[in-house]
């Protein structure tokens, strides 16, 4: 069965060009790159070539500005708890919103148990925060704000300019969590004046495993390392450099930086084209968090009087992997977070389905999906015990 | 340059069998593991098949004991951190050694911080605790004990066994940093009764970036979450899953499991040779850490009248890789602490060298070493200005 992958929010394939980066520092170069011997050396300049190509995407200025983790998750962890446990003599309060990914809301509900206050914001119908109830919930004692860009379920990009100026304005430094938007869209952290930016390569053909955090000079001096042990990453991050992964992160988004563009225009055309057929073609659809502001390569469609998990399952069946949300939680058969908080009721929420496209996707895989997916839909509706 | 590399205690060539195993789920099978459609489940399969394998070569009779970790150092911070935290209302002391890796030292630090009460046990001129001296240490307030087993700097091995016993016989369970151990020697946790068990695979044969943390369960529901976020690895361990690196581990465990006994009798006789001969061709030469009870493929001799340095760069010219002890340190210049808390003067220390073989190593390789040791340390004696 040829398969057709729509779940480029949970992982995306490995682009060939990374795989073949990393290799040789799996089979030849395999030195420890704190090592001050001829393989350490080489396996120090490749992660420091790496380092400058994750500058470069985002761009930051320095690429010693940017710290390895090992994935977007300990990125986000480091940020707001390192951040946190850092500055917490300044302050104790938080702020974030209730659009957030796990790895931000986790951190900061077990920051709230080591004693922090934390500001949960809301969001609109399209999942973005408005900057002037932000102003509204920043204090004396704030330390930071944390937001994601590129929402992990509906796509939605945050107005973060207005964002970064309104937090700035008041000395409040600002953590967004980027780990589905770089590589799909442009960031710029200069210019956005963002100070602490987490990214991971697996969702745009990056390696799985390895992730970055971007942490601007200015604060990071104030930043306290999640992960103690060794000197590595100085001293922001210890444990023995991951060189093939770095390695491979580094081509990634060394070739996204360059296709940003292109591929951006390609995704959304044919995220355009799934979303506006299926409009037509099945009656009783509602598209949740439908913006311009939003990635390029997601959408997520409710489909009334369907389970979104059925529609998975079914879909499954024919070869075509798409997602109810987050992977994270999709075990857990838990109702959206997200979704709620965008006011999303419950009903429509349990009938959406997130497609998300990448750089393997192609006009084939989308024509394969609305192909099977309107009788797919009126078959389960008929099953289906709701109203 | 035919490179010799004698530096396998800083990291290890992946096994060709553990890269082969890893590609597929690089190239073909790239789900995310905790997604529910058919790439999701293969990788579900493949992460589930490599903890089998990691079970099965440190003795853990369920599978499900087993964390995976992005690393050695992140397992160690799990144990010792998540324990403490998750227990902290039981007690806040613990206990530990003055020859632990920076891993354990820097964490215990962290949590010393924290108001934790921490204790370094003293360690013999050969890096072991004295049990006596351990059942001494422990109070009511003791939660933890932890140690490592396969010292990076040395090689020391632990009476694992008695010091397990005393620390049980009082309540107390007991963490076993077996990063450099796992793999080179045979360490069975249900045996010994080891409570929680950190191991990575980049020292034997295994991809960086990945490690496991074993935890016993009567104690798995008292851990803490070092990185939040997801609800991978059963709660434990936030953060999509590095499928490719976990199943390159798994492989590299079966292999290692395999071989354990052979290889280990390989590297034994090849390094008593290296450390015999060095010995008979080259006066003023010491064994630091010699015993029997040490992992089979590390001797640490230290060289009167030279600098470790001196010699770690001469080797390095000739293309031999070698080391001056922990590779996390090497660029600091500090002294060694193990050595240090061993009680080895400085000036021995400081003219010490840690050769560490691997399973690529040859007779051939330590024949190369043997031939252009004694001649360059007769060199550098003579330039050295040191008594």
């Amino acid at each position: 069965m040829r398969r057709v992958y729509l779940d480029y929010n949970a992982t995306a394939p490995l682009l060939p060009e990374a795989l073949e980066a990393a290799v040789p520092y799996y089979a030849s170069v395999w030195g420890n790159a704190s090592s001050i011997h001829h393989q350490g050396r080489e396996a120090r300049v490749a992660v420091e070539d790496a380092r400058e190509q994750v500058a470069q995407l985002i761009g930051a200025d320095n690429p010693f500005d940017i710290v390895f983790t090992s994935g977007g998750t300990e990125a986000v962890n480091l940020a707001i708890r390192g951040y946190a446990y850092g500055n917490r003599a300044r302050g104790q309060h938080i702020i974030t919103t209730r659009a957030e990914h796990p790895a931000a809301l986790d951190t900061c509900r077990a920051l709230q148990q080591c004693g922090f206050d934390l500001t949960y914001l809301p969001v609109d119908g399209l999942g973005r925060v408005d900057p002037e109830v932000l102003a509204k919930s920043i204090r004396s004692q704030t330390i930071l704000l944390t937001l994601i860009h590129g929402n992990h379920e509906v796509g939605t990009l945050q107005p973060l300019a207005t964002l970064v100026e309104v937090a700035h304005a008041q000395g409040v430094p600002v953590h967004v969590d980027a780990v589905q938007a770089v590589g799909r869209v442009p960031i710029d952290v200069a210019a956005l004046g963002i100070d602490l930016l987490s990214l991971c390569g697996h969702k745009f053909g990056g390696p799985k495993g390895v992730g970055a955090l971007y942490i601007r000079r200015s604060i990071g001096a104030t930043m306290q390392a999640v992960v103690h042990g060794g000197h590595q990453e100085r001293e922001r991050r210890a444990g023995t450099e991951d060189v093939p992964s770095i390695v491979a992160l580094g081509k990634a988004c060394a070739l996204m930086g360059q296709r940003l563009a292109d591929e951006g225009n390609r995704l959304e055309v044919l995220r355009d084209r799934l979303e506006s057929e299926a409009f037509s073609r099945i009656p009783e659809v509602r598209s949740l968090g439908k913006s311009d502001d939003r990635l390029p390569n997601t959408t997520n469609i409710s489909f009334a009087g369907v389970k979104g998990e059925a529609l998975v399952f079914n879909l499954d069946l024919l070869g075509i992997a798409v997602s109810t949300g987050a992977s994270c939680s999709s075990r857990q058969g838990v109702p959206s977070q997200v979704l709620e908080a965008m006011g999303v009721p419950r009903q429509v929420s349990e009938g959406s389905v997130r497609f998300s496209l990448g750089w393997g996707t192609t006009d084939d895989n989308i024509e394969r999906v609305l192909n099977v997916l309107p009788s797919m839909v009126e078959r389960l509706r008929m099953l289906s015990p709701l109203p």
